[in-house]
């Protein structure tokens, strides 16, 4: 994956999405373990002091559409109709770390190459993705999100 | 209900959770339609210029929770502890309204009932909640969250 799909993807977040900006939502890193982006706790809160669980949704939600944003520009397919369609989200355990660290995990070989079948063919295709926030011992968020590419 | 839970609520978004405040999230109203809270479309839009989903779940949790907030404070339970434990959501159609709404449905009188009675008796209690937001001819957003208050 070309570092610069990172770049593009945090310019994208800070120029487009302006919630992304005020969250302080960062592109983090790509490796072997998936997609991860971060936001700080300090402004993301709630009234207990941990993660405000709107802000934890935000953070899932746009690690997975980058996850999609990169895949599809990695194949030469524009990424300005990448939507997510439907998610689900469990909030396990509070999340009291200052910086929050979300990760999308890999894409499965499979599912990838179907993904970018159907996008080719029919021209939309459907990918779903899961994203979590690490916690102590095992996840502290686990997200499930349907995201559809239509260029 | 009376009028200065909502007031209390608005106080406690205004000043616990910083993410509402920068969303411009508003207590709009509670009546038989259920609590309906708002957000400005500017500012909570996405590289579409539709409101962004990430802003659309934030509402929707805090509709559902804002919710519980009134529901306790009307029993005289305390409501620092009323949590999310897990939600899930459909963006069925792009938002594009200048001011977005969000309601959650009333609850009905036999989980009400069945909420305070578990409350009172265990000292936790779980409710499942729904909030919508509209679109032209059906619900552009179906939100569906469970909530925890342990007081």
């Amino acid at each position: 994956m070309p570092e610069r799909f990172l770049g593009d993807l945090q310019q994208t977040l800070d120029r487009e999405i302006p919630l992304c900006r005020l969250m302080g939502m960062r592109v983090h890193a790509l490796n072997e373990a998936g997609l991860t982006l971060s936001m700080p706790l300090e402004g993301n809160h709630n009234h207990q002091r941990t993660a405000f669980a709107g802000s934890l949704n935000a953070l899932c939600t746009i690690t997975g559409w980058g996850r999609l944003y990169c895949l599809v520009r990695q194949h030469g397919v524009g990424s300005d109709s990448v939507v997510v369609r439907r998610s689900s989200i469990r909030y396990v355990k509070p999340v009291e770390s200052p910086l929050v660290l979300a990760t999308c995990l890999p894409v499965g070989a499979k599912e990838q190459a179907y993904f970018l079948e159907m996008l080719q063919e029919k021209g939309m295709a459907k990918l779903d993705l899961e994203v979590r926030i690490p916690g102590e011992d095992g996840p502290a968020v686990v997200f499930s999100g349907s995201y559809v590419a239509a260029p």
